[in-house]
């Protein structure tokens, strides 16, 4: 039986179990080096595998969007778009029980991001009105996973926010579900709910460049958000700059601090949740207590046995998971904060006083009940985080990623006579003498 | 003499001076791409010599940073870091006057960013802790433009909104003066007025590498900002993931529309303020004057004979600048929308009744008196605004770009009881039977 290893040393960890790759070290699985070399008839990296998906979908359009969906994804389509019918179909398919589950889901999100402040602002001074104008992107593609697996829960999380910031135009693409034209019932039901505008039913790095570029059937978009695979993410950072992306997404991770407090039944039931996502997921455990790590290694060999998913999850158990005993809890902070999580849970006896010390996470879930499995679901903030250490300087998506500033500049005579000449200077110094001129000339006017 | 060209239609100008190319359009000017070809010893593309630099920098730290900063800009150092003493001598080398004008800026534009709101905020609810925590970044870096002229406003308009959000090290790369070996004395007598951190005198995709990274002498920033030419920008691109892009800034734009009322004296003088910057800018005016049109025309030809910079903006004319006719002001917007102009200049006889309709741009500046120049110095918003029509998605770098959000999530028992059922059918659907698991676990405890 796989079993979660125990850290001695935060060393040790930090050589290991705490590493992350970054993008450019990530390599496509054998099998799919094979698959790229019989399809491009070469061996490609999946950067130059993605850079010729894009070309051929910025310069073909539909064609080579639908003959990538076929190569790639299996399913032969003669459109890409998602059919108001077939959306409808998927949400009577959908059990009531779920449908009902989702539109809570969706309720809740969109209470938590409501109260987002996020308006426009003017300060009208004596002949001066200076401001920034806040309004809503035009129209935004969200990449849902699927394929093998089918993730309403991401479609709600990122369409809500969006819808919330009054983005009139919210596409989703979503590949098809294994052996099917359509993405799976349950995310067309969550379509449903979320009411997204448009639909595609393409994923991959193909689907990344028909937002970017767009097609005969898909418009191009202002900025593409959403969790993805490498292809999907390689793609992003390819297209960036023409559109908008709001972070690369990689590896989903979840770090625990846990004292002596704890259970360890439910510590070693968030590991497990979190280790099941795919077998690159990080489930980490920080604790002080040789006794915790001891349990809750026990518990995770039990509670593992029971599950469906234990090939995935002992997978990443071998990989970047692990236990690390650390001196205190302050020590675990530190490390937390280095670390900067997408997820941060805190099961200590007083969660509460630990919060402040938190640096770089993209949620922090503090005690027992708030378990990072509920944030994924019903919580309310959207369970899109940043991940690789991005929480240093990345936020989980949240309505602002929705919105774009215009600055408002208008000054009067007074300001111009009193701050010109000074403007003036300051172009001369750096050999702008037009941009000194334009001002006097202005000046000379009053 | 060079003219400012006038477009007869609408459709004239959208396949011609309203197309801008896209990063991977533009290529090294012919003398830039020999110099790589001995450089590197065989001819490369931009982005694979900035890929060189990079992966040099990155492996071999302060050595490689040095050694580029001697190929690239000529510069023989022994340390990347600019000293106190050298920040102190640059003050003490630039004109009173000047610096008095560089303070005045540095006030203004602290108290227009002061004015953006952007708390964290808590709701609690009955058991529920829910929010956002903003905290600011922790290390930022600065690229400001050097080598061949210096930008003290450029330094002053990133690094202050950095301090404003609270930023704690504020970095600033910039590459040598010509000649010399630290950026220009004005340069550095800003870096004091914005008590910039740390300062480096190197710059280029090396600079950014550095930045990305960290070398022996650099500490790896979270966060890189600030405007650059196409090797920083391609470099900023290539390490976008590893740390936090702002975005990628191209040439610079302004479009103005301007009716019958406006001066054509002043038009044409804005108009070669911005075609004075670089080669690359654009400078386009749309008018339903045809009159104005011709006298602008005139008045450009009359006002560049006595500019200094007379042959970059004879370069831009010829480029990327024009006088485009249009039917009406709707539909000069309609136009300006699509293009996307980092600046947006209303020159008409009621500005303000079009500020409305402004959908796309990076500021708009309202009127006569305030005139682009103005804003480019003294008048508080940031001048760093996006370009290359990624106002479509992008901002204007405010304090916003120095924040990021940590989600916060409690819930208590009621919550877990109420929502937990429904968030475990929705991972079960999910086939997350470990997240279910998670969940269920514990509501048994409840």
């Amino acid at each position: 039986m796989p079993d979660i290893r125990i850290f001695e040393t935060v060393e040790e960890a930090k050589t290991t179990v705490l590493q992350r790759r970054s993008l450019d070290e990530m390599d496509a699985s054998p099998q799919a080096q094979t698959r790229l070399a019989e399809l491009f008839g070469e061996p490609l990296t999946p950067e130059q595998a993605v850079a010729r998906i894009i070309a051929d979908v910025r310069a073909n359009g539909d064609d080579a969007l639908l003959a990538w969906t076929y190569r790639l994804d299996g399913a032969e389509l003669d459109s890409p778009i998602v059919t108001k019918a077939e959306i409808e179909r998927g949400w009577e398919n959908t059990p009531r029980e779920l449908r009902q589950a989702l539109t809570t889901a969706a309720d809740r999100i969109r209470a938590f991001h409501e109260r987002e402040q996020h308006g426009s602002w003017m300060d009208w001074q004596t002949g001066e009105a200076l401001g920034q104008i806040v309004r809503p992107l035009e129209r935004v593609g969200i990449y849902v996973p699927g394929g093998q697996g089918a993730y309403p829960s991401t479609l709600l999380m990122a369409a809500i926010p969006a819808q919330v910031a009054g983005v009139p135009e919210i596409y989703v693409v979503s590949p098809p579900a294994r052996g099917q034209d359509t993405p799976a019932n349950v995310t067309l039901a969550a379509a449903r709910i979320a009411g997204v505008t448009r639909m595609f039913k393409v994923g991959g790095a193909q689907a990344i460049a028909a937002l970017a570029y767009g097609t005969e059937s898909v418009r191009r978009v202002d900025k593409i958000l959403g969790p993805g695979g490498l292809f999907v993410v390689l793609a992003m950072r390819q297209v960036f700059g023409s559109v908008g992306i709001a972070g690369l997404p990689g590896p989903t991770e979840t770090l625990l601090i846990a004292d002596d407090s704890a259970n360890p039944e439910l510590v070693a039931a968030d590991l497990l949740a979190q280790a099941e996502h795919d077998v690159l997921a990080s489930a980490l455990l920080l604790t002080p207590s040789r006794r915790l790590a001891e349990t809750v290694q026990k518990e995770v060999a039990e509670q593992l046995a029971g599950l469906p998913r234990h090939k995935i999850i002992a997978g990443s158990l071998a990989r970047g998971c692990g236990i690390v005993l650390v001196r205190d809890l302050d020590e675990a902070l530190e490390l937390a904060n280095e670390y900067a999580p997408e997820h941060l849970c805190l099961l200590t006896e007083d969660p509460w006083s630990l919060v402040g010390q938190v640096r770089n996470a993209g949620g922090v879930f503090v005690g027992e009940t708030a378990c990072e499995a509920m944030g994924d679901y019903i919580v309310g903030p959207s369970h899109i985080m940043p991940t690789g250490q991005t929480a240093r300087f990345g936020s989980p998506l949240h309505v602002r990623d929705f919105l774009k500033v215009t600055s408002l500049f208008s000054i009067g005579i007074h300001t111009l006579q009193q701050t010109g000449p000074q403007a003036a200077t300051i172009a001369d110094a750096e050999g702008f003498q037009a941009h000194a001129a334009a001002i006097r000339r202005r000046l000379r006017g009053t």
